[in-house]
């Protein structure tokens, strides 16, 4: 029998292939597989969003140097994150665990303590899950639900050529977090006795730990009446995600090096790790940022905002998107998604 | 740092740790954790109901004999039951999978075949999910979302005494169907040359391998016009199950010996395997049937009923409850809930 190895598929080669064979038959169905979150229209005025994502340890997460109590928080947040990616308002959550014997009662109180802040910071109501044992690490898995207003939907697909390209906050933290975890792990693991250096990089750090989702800026977008033409969260790196939405949308972009929001600290570490920053807020993963377009008549009400950088502009050629570098010169972006396998 | 085991606090114990720590803080949530689904109001005439379960290898499932298209449809089947068991029509899932890179494409292939099979029987639209790699073994973590007519929803607390107990099929044969399998996987082992010995199990083979959720019997309710006045699904046993719903209700019940449902396959291979075939039918797991209750007045429109048997009534008596066995004598019954720790 034929063998095939699922790293030659790839991410979206296995997420392709898996739309292509399923076809949606109820009419409650809006929006599938393919964005942020689900779409379900139940017959009420909003509509129902539902995403879900998995965890696992030794993948996503280290329990040598995350804290329980930060896993449940950002297991949380991560999700939320998608909700806030369709201009939605979560309103559910439910939480799944496989444990091991290896966790205490005290150690899955300190990841529920976690999710319960979550919780209570996005105004979420944990309504259900199931809890089994594992015969190997821990894996959590999350479904978030939430509801969005039918005319404020925001889908990856819809963004137009000329649409301005935003993104939220800054990016390359979460990934340079990582990095300085990793190497105090490596330290730390060839001779214990030395004390971690981890001073000046509290910033780095909380992004990769503790990631917000973003739903201070879905609420004032809200508050400022800019719907987004598309969006999409930053999970893998805004390189993938702009990728994602050109894809959906059936447009090209053009981005400017100039305007790519990076943190100083975020900038002195690259340097100091000898990584290129700008790979960092290209590739780097996690900082569940949010990355939209907006009508170029918005322009005005989001131009001045503090913590939304306008990077590029969406165009007319498919698939197409350039960085503009500061020395004048367009490069093409290229995306992989992660190849776990 | 003081250690508590897992075990010491159980499967309830640690449900209601966790659902004493969240309240409900958004109107939209009718029911949260302690029910088969949440409900969910988002304004329109129906509920939102959500379900969510994950399956963990070596814990759940061995595929050394679980094909694994018949793990597929199983996962997908076990959480429409939770669906059904709120009176509920399914009608989207979500499926996250952790994998191995021993699972070749074609392995995957053959995982959502099933899944696709399930879907179209149970007419179910899969919107999204999640796949990652995982260091272990593999891990489904499926989630079922359908609706339900604010008037027809039957939950777990609402039984009332002298209202009549329901089972639907028939009890303890996917127990005695893993008892099969996992004998043969013994005398495999100990001689790979040994062909199975599987001839006369076929109906245990297919209670274990590939269980229905029994959306049948919930269409069928509604189109004679019976809502129970509380139901769950049977995956832990009917001891376990019956609990539940005495618990939640706050009553207790009498069930009768001369009146649970068991196949002809159940009782001889129960008998072949020296196992009480009560002990199969009130503490085996996986049956997936539906336990239910309806009121003395609805008696008329199921007692002649092929598929659903009615085995006793509820009481007045807290948490008592009992089997009125054979020879008259009523024994009370106790349920443990699963210790996988």
């Amino acid at each position: 029998m034929k063998r095939t190895e699922l790293k030659e598929l790839g991410e979206f080669g296995l997420i392709d292939r898996i739309e292509a064979d399923f076809k949606n038959i109820n009419s409650e169905t809006v929006k599938g597989i393919g964005d942020d979150a689900a779409v379900i229209d139940n017959g009420s005025n909003v509509y129902t969003v539902v995403s879900t994502d998995m965890l696992v340890e030794g993948v996503h997460f280290d329990l040598s140097y995350v804290p329980l109590h930060h896993l449940g928080y950002k297991a949380v947040a991560v999700n939320i994150s998608d909700i806030a990616a369709m201009n939605g308002i979560p309103k559910q959550i439910t939480v799944s665990l496989a444990l091991s014997s290896r966790f205490s009662v005290e150690a899955i109180d300190a990841l529920y303590q976690g999710i319960k802040i979550a919780c209570d910071d996005y105004k979420v109501d944990l309504v259900g899950g199931d809890t089994t044992s594992s015969r190997a690490g821990l894996v959590i898995s999350i479904t978030a639900i939430g509801v969005v207003e039918k005319n404020k939907i925001a889908y990856r697909h819809t963004a137009r050529p000329n649409d301005i390209i935003c993104a939220t906050g800054d990016l390359g933290g979460a990934y340079l977090g990582l990095q300085v975890l990793e190497q105090e792990k490596q330290v730390y693991l060839a001779n214990p006795e030395m004390q971690p250096q981890l001073a000046g990089k509290d910033y780095l750090l909380k992004r990769q730990l503790k990631p917000e989702a973003r739903m201070d800026v879905i609420y004032e977008l809200n508050d400022i009446g800019v719907v987004p033409t598309s969006m999409i969260d930053i999970s893998d790196g805004l390189a993938s995600e702009l990728m994602h939405l050109c894809r959906s949308s059936n447009t090209g972009a053009v981005i400017f090096e100039d305007k790519l929001p990076i943190h100083g600290e975020t900038y002195n570490t690259a340097v100091e790790f000898n990584i290129d920053p700008v790979t960092c807020v290209l590739n780097g993963g996690e900082d569940y940022e949010l990355l939209f377009t907006i009508s170029q008549e918005d322009f005005p009400k989001i131009k001045n905002h503090a913590d939304i950088a306008l990077i590029g502009y969406m165009t007319n050629i498919p698939k197409e998107i350039l960085l503009n570098t500061k020395s004048g010169t367009p490069v093409p972006i290229r995306a992989q998604g992660w190849v776990h396998f």
